[in-house]
């Protein structure tokens, strides 16, 4: 029997060890996790915040007797302290030297760190942690004012829930909107347009410099000035959580984030990796991708625990379908928009529609945006983006798959669509805006 | 100039029509209708009885005047009688002759006759034509008991309609299910439950053999026994309404359909035709198939009338994505199922997904059930089915151009998607349901 030994009991670490427990009935994989809990779902601790969920408990996929009863050992609020490659060897605290055959690291993320004077004042809150959050749930009781510091995916998220919470809430960003490194302004317009309304400040090109107040936040001090506040809610970028891995010899990548080849596997024999911790190459320009979603870290577990275990199963590169809640709407896409692809130097062709989700005159329809963007050569989908009430998960699943497929925005211009008044719309807006685009070739 | 004349007013027709100016802005189509009206969603039609949209006039998309201003000539309430083919010359009545350089025959479709004793009854209502729903609807204000005559789709969004008006309802189809030719008895179950839940009587098996009354329908005679019933709908399935074109010797194919090439180009020269009075043939199996839906009429009277005008646009084969409301429930799909695959001897694997919609704790989260079929030499896509509370529209079109590109249910299975508790689950149901096909090779 192959002993097979995960290290983090996130959406990747559970993942790991269930696929290896069908590839191999027989292995007894162990996870380490320093946490109190495994399988809950952390993507939905901003919702009970916002009260859209009526507890944390709610979040919890199963219970601890689950995974006793599945063969699978996860051994709680444990750290790994070092990883010995040569000897395959861990030194686990309170455990002392525990052996493995194959080792598969899903350790995670972290808060890319602010470094600023004053983060270690109470008051300074990072969604991450179940139990962590059923605490700061009862503060949020008691605080008025709060700032986001940075406004990526899960502060887009909290920022809803501090409005319906009735807290008074300021978003401090260096970039020039929210999500400005994924999101094209175009899109992102609606969602910021709710938030005025709604009576949140937002502070655009602006840094927290510091945080201050006796003991507990009071203040955040910002470019612009001043801001009151008892409440900071840290929404910097995802970076990986690697320390171990790296103390261990593992090879990082330009990310940060483990490299890992189609296998899973790192640069040392016997090693994987898998989920947040990793880098993974982006399908349309190769370049590593560190921080994705959920169900990434939860595919990647499954390769990682399936390859661990003897069998065979490669993770193509990705085109990231991504698709959110931002206020009262759907944003969402896949690859790249036209902010991003300039940035980096991808040249593309647009196409935009300003559609509708359902019959024009039915109850419940919403607006739809749908950006494409398409290779000027070979005419093929490279990337899109999307705002709309409703249909934007199911459309970025579509895309992501048309994209991996290699389908041309001619394919989609022409597309079948359903009509149906109740739920759909004469005319697709991923249609519309495909024939937008081919109108500039 | 060329001179476009466009025999029918619904979507195919209007569709010609404005892609024929779109082409040659000289043009000035004109366009033949029997009916008071054009531009408005008869679809939306069985939505109104039912009270889900407040009024008929919502349905009209524009005005008459809109299609003065775009240079469209409608000629309403205007009977085309003859078509000279040789000469090309219409027989038009209250115009006599009218010439055209090139026609456009789309004259849709009608209700396939029951052909029993008593349809000449008044109480017999065949849903179409909006200025008849108008009249229809005060009469359903009076009436206490229906009975549906057949089961097609127009009738199943009735049957929601009967019952939210509160009017006692049975369905009598010599089917065993609901669309049966269209939709697995799997997939319309809980549809089916949820009507008998509604109190809708359901005699599947059975036929309506007679209607009876005194001047007004009172009751229908089936092969189960005598209905009382002041009402009676019409479902049964749509036929094409080409009697002009057949008298013009414009040839038709196996299905009574207008044929016509990718061009939308007839059997006779300078005749085109598009919409429910043509057939079209099927992406998977090639077989001719007729009465599809609004999108596709529209579609292809856009081709139509491009051709026409001189341009050049190709229709491709279709895969027929569909979708629509049954009852509290979604269903929908593309190609076939299991029961029409196995009716025409196609071999296929399938695969099934009981998957949800949302995280499971998210609020309004709601089943959905995705079936796929394989080929079981490519593995490519050749069929879908699905049923849901929600997003089943946008994954039949999905599903629709997966199917047109070729792709396999191993891409499928290892599709990327989007998790985000409040908008998609962890796993996709597409992907959990080619996960499950490929457990069959």
């Amino acid at each position: 029997m192959v002993k097979i030994v995960v290290i983090g009991g996130g959406a990747a670490g559970l993942g790991a060890a269930g696929a290896a427990k069908g590839v191999d009935p027989s292995a007894k994989p162990i996870v380490y996790t320093e946490f109190e809990d495994v399988a809950y779902s952390p993507c939905g601790i901003p919702f009970v915040h916002g009260k859209e969920i009526s507890s944390f408990e709610k979040l919890f996929l199963a219970t601890k007797q689950q995974y006793v009863e599945q063969g699978i050992d996860v051994h709680y609020e444990t750290t790994v302290e070092a990883i010995d490659t040569k000897r395959r060897k861990l030194r686990v605290r309170g455990e002392g030297e525990v052996s493995y055959d194959r080792l598969i690291i899903a350790s995670g993320w972290n808060y890319e760190s602010p470094s600023i004077e004053g983060s270690n004042l109470e008051g300074i809150y990072r969604v991450k942690n179940i139990r962590r959050a059923m605490e700061w749930d009862k503060y949020l009781d008691t605080v008025k004012s709060a700032v986001v510091v940075e406004c990526g995916p899960i502060a887009v998220e909290m920022v809803s829930a501090l409005v319906h919470r009735g807290i008074k809430t300021t978003v401090v960003d260096p970039g020039p909107w929210p999500m400005a490194g994924v999101v094209d302004p175009d899109i992102i317009e609606p969602v910021r347009k709710g938030w005025a309304d709604a009576g949140v400040t937002m502070m655009w090109g602006h840094r927290v410099t510091a945080f201050g107040g006796n003991g507990t936040l009071s203040y955040v001090e910002t470019t612009a000035g001043r801001i009151p506040a008892e409440l900071a809610i840290i929404g910097t970028r995802k970076v990986p959580n690697n320390s171990l891995a790296q103390a261990a010899g593992v090879k990082l990548g330009s990310t940060g984030g483990i490299s890992i080849d189609a296998h899973m596997r790192t640069s040392v024999p016997e090693i994987f990796a898998a989920g947040d911790c990793t880098e993974i190459p982006h399908g349309v320009t190769n370049v590593p991708l560190q921080g994705l979603s959920g169900s990434h870290a939860y595919a990647q577990g499954k390769a990682a625990g399936i390859n661990a275990a003897g069998g065979d199963r490669e993770y193509q590169p990705v085109y990231v379908p991504w698709a959110m809640l931002a206020g009262e709407w759907m944003i969402g896409g896949i690859s790249f928009g036209e902010t991003l692809a300039t940035a980096v130097g991808v040249k593309f062709v647009s196409g935009v529609a300003n559609g509708i989700t359902r019959a024009r005159y039915y109850p419940g329809v919403k607006p739809i945006i749908v950006k494409l963007l398409a290779d000027p050569k070979t005419r093929r989908l490279i990337g899109a983006q999307m705002v709309g009430g409703e249909g934007i998960k199911e459309r970025a699943d579509f895309l992501g798959v048309a994209i991996r497929a290699g389908i041309s925005i001619d394919e989609l211009a022409s597309m079948e669509n359903v009509y149906s008044p109740a739920i759909g719309a004469l005319n697709e807006p991923i249609a519309i805006a495909a024939q937008a685009a081919l109108q500039k070739f």
